[in-house]
């Protein structure tokens, strides 16, 4: 069965300022908590699936194919907002993230790695 | 006077993964509250500079251009620490943001624009 795509609702497509290759980075963040739980990105199509079902959708750049958060892991995201930034050019999904959001299995993508902290 | 241009350690810059141009996109977020300010981006001089002095430093991709977070606006961001996530490919400042992170006079970029609010 072919589901219908969703297609992006053009009112707010005109309103991002895509990257060359048509992409928007997310920043993904824990509602409730604010943590930050890592940055993915999304095309057009992505947004108009993550905006039609509620489960955070993005575009992996390296497998070159859209991607369900949580799909084979489970750890999915249910999305509560959509922000757009001043500029257009970055997106904030806050979602409530089921288990860790990194693949290593952490909570969030930047718990392992401190690369500097100031003192004070 | 030429103040010397710091140069960023290359265990650090070896970690990272940067865009064809250089860079890599920095997540600002609020010590505390967890709020999400900003993105920005840094090239490893923007970054060798953020770690020297403690100000959050960027590359201006519009006017090709080191720029200080507040140097003109006052709007300075202290940083407490820098992360960087699993796969090298982003990073995080947790800051301590002076007034507004936009240059709109809101306290973050994405106050203002709420594509979508789901039910429930």
């Amino acid at each position: 069965m072919n589901l219908p795509v969703p297609s992006l609702d053009p009112a707010i497509s005109s309103r991002l300022r895509h990257t060359a290759e048509g992409l928007v980075p997310v920043v993904v963040q824990q509602h409730g908590s604010g943590e930050v739980l890592m940055l993915a990105w999304v095309d057009d199509e992505a947004l108009a699936r993550t905006l039609a079902t509620g489960r955070a959708t993005y575009w992996s750049r390296s497998r070159r194919e859209y991607w369900v958060k949580g799909e084979t892991s489970g750890h999915t995201q249910e999305v509560k907002e959509v922000r757009l930034d001043c500029d257009g050019d970055t997106l904030l999904f806050v979602v409530d993230q089921v288990d860790g959001a990194c693949h290593t299995g952490d909570r969030t993508c930047f718990d392992a790695d401190l690369v500097h902290r100031f003192d004070g």
